[in-house]
């Protein structure tokens, strides 16, 4: 049951252990085929395979990458990750990863735990909090640690790193217009936690399709929420006192929050709430009704962020194009949104 | 920007790195505490940490675990995954992932990429394939590796390792008969693929409740799925031909598939068909209406695989309850179910 070593590989083929590690390095020294042969076929037969600790010792590789994360029950986080790791695989690199609730503390403490374990790159979702002194000790470390990162989704603002994004402005603006194009006036937004960029881009997209409609941005017209399930029964309710005859849910899983809310409150959608979403989880298209929502290209998204890291990595000199890369959004009509109709 | 290493901890404290090696390694040998202090004080200055590499290099621990699970977007996966992070975390280890889209090839290549990276245990929930030689080649690197394993979910059969389950057979059971007790008689089962010991039990217990309420058994009333979504169409084409009232799908992301394909046929849940599903995904109660489930202790079972896999890890004899730990589902019942009525 122990691991054979390189020792035990060139007693079974018969050739000094400087031999052998010339051959299962591929070193390109004069040593005849049939001697590499006998030695490729000895480590075979004892299942030798490099400990990639040692490996990692010299060459400073471990073909490692972090992936940090606020929560993989969340399905934009779970498909963004799955999209992550199939794309290291496919370069070769393992990945390592981190569930941090949204707790900026521990973005802080994965980013030391990857460092301790020399991951070669790491791949940053941050949490979402008001805490800026923890964040602030995130920023620090990723400026004065030697492992590149790159910044995905949820930027961190000022720290100048790579970052893989999407044109969330553009999310809000076309989630709005296409509420606004259907006849209604009372728009509400509920937004994710409005520390983040993400949210605050989306909020300022809902007003800019407002301001081009010439209607006047109503503070009351917007709620906070986190992004996450467990703030949809105040935020209805809060809604339907102003009047809103449709809402815009910063992302899907805040909608289907407002769709399960909906429900308690006997309260039909489209029929007397429109809704539109974003994100556009697979779920989205099995919620009845289908949800109409902003889609973000989360594989295409996950590649590149592998792409970008990699190149950081060898040290090539990253296309100006991917030292923020922004993806576009585009709007998917479903069932969840109706032409507004005066009951008045 | 490079790393600090104990020979600049050393020179800042003004301590030889004997001394400055026993401080930091918190050995028990007589330095006086302002030395110890002192040098604390270097390291923290420096932002010095040991490099786990050479760490892991003479202790042979690397404290991380590898994880393989067929696909991270499946909901149920991306709770285990996080639930299996969280408590790897709480125990001191990272986590390495793997996807391997349930390609059984990819168990094998994830089992020896974690191996090669030194990982200390491997939690594995097996793909769902036919393919036999593939599983054979899995089966013999699960019992011929130094690396302990714990089998999550589904089990690897004759292998003997240490593995945590579901009785599945009793979720198929009591899913069955809450549709029997609403008075449906032609139940269809919607499986998982049938190579699974998962998707044999549920079926075992759709038979065994069919059998208790004495009636027979039909081949033509169960439909092989693969427990994902796909194959749904062809399902529900098949189910409404053979008369069924009911069905059983083996879990949630299939049900989803049929609440998305009864859509389409304008078919009214559960006016016109009941359906209950299995494992009980946060999605399940944010579909409309209310998915009726089996409920799976997802959080409990990645914690338990965890605690089991660092037992063996530790050389702690498990206990024997460990070797096979069974957590029992129970039924959830939402408003996806209804009394039969007869509508001959």
């Amino acid at each position: 049951m122990t691991r054979p070593t390189i020792r035990d590989v060139a007693q079974k083929a018969g050739y000094s252990i400087a031999t052998v590690s010339l051959v299962l390095n591929n070193k390109k020294v004069s040593i005849p085929q049939s001697t590499r042969e006998k030695v490729w076929n000895a480590a075979e037969t004892l299942n030798y395979r490099p400990n990639q600790l040692a490996v990692g010792m010299i060459t400073k590789k471990t073909k490692v990458l972090g992936l940090i994360i606020p929560d993989n029950s969340n399905m934009f986080f779970a498909e963004l990750s799955k999209a992550v790791e199939v794309a290291a695989r496919h370069a070769g690199y393992n990945l390592i990863y981190g569930n941090t609730n949204n707790n900026p503390k521990r973005d802080l403490a994965y980013m030391r735990m990857f460092s301790d374990r020399q991951v070669e790159g790491i791949i940053f979702a941050k949490s979402s909090s008001h805490a800026m002194e923890d964040d602030e000790k995130s920023f620090q470390f990723i400026k004065s640690s030697a492992i590149p990162f790159v910044t995905i989704d949820r930027q961190v603002p000022g720290s100048g790193v790579y970052s893989v994004d999407l044109n969330h402005f553009k999310g809000g603006y076309l989630a709005t217009r296409h509420l606004l194009e259907l006849g209604h006036r009372r728009i509400g937004c509920y937004t994710g936690s409005l520390d983040l960029t993400t949210s605050n881009e989306r909020l300022e997209g809902y007003r800019a399709a407002l301001a081009e409609a010439k209607l006047p941005f109503e503070e009351a017209l917007v709620f906070e929420g986190n992004y996450q399930l467990g703030r949809e029964s105040a935020a209805l309710a809060h809604f339907l006192n102003k009047g809103v005859s449709a809402i815009f849910a910063c992302n899907d899983l805040m909608a289907f929050g407002l769709y399960r809310e909906a429900r308690y409150n006997k309260l039909n959608i489209p029929g007397d709430i429109s809704i539109v979403g974003f994100d556009n989880i697979p779920f989205s298209d099995m919620m009845q009704p289908g949800l109409t929502t902003i889609s973000q290209p989360i594989q295409e998204m996950g590649e590149c962020a592998v792409k970008t890291l990699i190149k950081v990595i060898n040290e090539e000199e990253p296309l100006d194009a991917y030292k923020s890369r922004i993806f576009e959004p585009r709007l998917l009509v479903r069932e969840s949104t109706r032409k507004y109709e005066n009951r008045g």
